[in-house]
């Protein structure tokens, strides 16, 4: 007997810099294989990407691709973000989880009333630090220590396999509406902006204060209501801010 | 807590006929990805094979890999047979088995005492009727109906992945120590503060917000870390506003 495939409909692959067009079309190959529609691809390069849409085989997925050019305007949508990496060891502010019944159960869970974006780094390099931060976690496939780096488009077929196979009864569904990425991250650039204002980010540390302001946020899994109640609020302390380095301004010429 | 991977040592990998050098590298890629050594292939396409393994990538997996000119001697030293296909619904003698917990758990416990052969047959075509007659039953991935053909190098990496996982589910030992009350009650208080700074909250309503915050606060469910973190964040900000409020309060002593 064989149970239905879960529907892996909601799932966004998201690829950041993909450079190998065979890569690129390996993976929306795979999606293919396991009911998997929604293909972006932030930043690629460019060559690689037409090549890989024109190929004579390249799959619908690939025709219907969308492009971006940041990993937050690529997932806005989507209320889960998990990014997948080889790396164990680096020193992540949190371990990746393993690809496993557990991890793939939040995944589904997730996709069963929202948009869960799952991002692929490049070929080259994987995911950076930087692109670590727009992810709630980290996952990665558990490998043999002698060759952790996986293939593109065999990583993103073992993903999609694990997504897609049919498990158990879900966890019980917790009925929430998650805050949308979108509105996280705007109450990333409004915390980062007033935490500039208030002199917590020392001149030069901005790229580092941002990344730890939005990991901070993404933790905290906020509801969308208390994402926009939120949002209202740091949106005010910003314009407070924001008034009183303007009088400070016009206070030091008039003393000038 | 990461298990070990299954010890994959007694697993025999056997392409048959392979016609691209490109899937013949990734099939290799994938076994060292999962802790498997021993691949065959049997009558491949000359060129392909030459090619695949002069790579300047190539794993030394595909350097040690032996050639055969028929199943029957490329599997004569293992104990099991399982051939894979996408095909679900020719007339098979047998249908075959989903690639699931199940069946690997058959591979593994015959791994656990001999070789076990798992066949993959050319890109084109799959494995032949006379191909399954020398297999003691057939695998197949679950795959969506829209395309139930899988790349090879994916194939493999998918099956090698199940079979290496490690059998049980681990729960996922979340290590983590949340925010004392006495830490999420001080930002509350900052948090409240800044708002009444910033004219968030209108006169007379000050002890609504208070509570709004609070509870905002604690459906966070910060961490201890993250506590501390959001904390010396909101105690600049209402330093810095109150700083602010002062400075205009002066300015207009001056110009009173």
């Amino acid at each position: 007997m064989r149970l239905p495939l879960f529907d892996l409909e909601n799932l966004v692959v998201v690829l950041v810099r993909p450079r190998n067009p065979l890569n690129i079309g390996a993976a929306a190959r795979a999606m293919t294989n396991f009911g998997s529609h929604r293909l972006r691809v932030v930043i690629p390069y460019r060559l690689a990407f037409r090549e890989a849409r024109s190929a004579v085989n390249a799959a619908n997925v690939l025709k219907d691709a969308e492009e971006f050019q940041s990993i937050a305007e690529a997932v806005g949508d989507c209320a889960l973000v998990v990014g997948t990496t080889a790396v164990r060891d680096r020193s992540l502010a949190q371990p990746p989880k393993s690809l496993d019944d557990n991890s793939s159960g939040l995944i589904r869970t997730a996709l069963s009333t929202a948009s869960v974006a799952l991002l692929f780094g490049s070929e080259k390099i994987g995911l950076t630090n930087e692109d670590f931060s727009h992810c709630h976690w980290l996952m990665t496939i558990p490998t043999h220590r002698a060759n952790i780096s996986m293939n593109l488009g065999q990583s993103v077929a073992v993903c999609l396999y694990e997504l897609s196979r049919s498990a158990k009864a879900l966890t019980v569904e917790e009925k929430s509406e998650p805050a949308t990425i979108e509105k996280t991250e705007q109450i990333t650039e409004c915390l980062f902006e007033s935490l500039r204002l208030s002199g917590y980010v020392k001149p030069g540390t901005d790229k580092m204060f941002e990344r730890k302001a939005r990991q901070l946020i993404l933790r905290m899994k906020l509801e969308a209501y208390d994402a926009k109640l939120l949002l209202g609020m740091v949106r005010q302390i910003v314009w407070k801010l924001r008034e009183a380095e303007k009088n400070q301004r016009v206070t030091r010429s008039e003393e000038a």
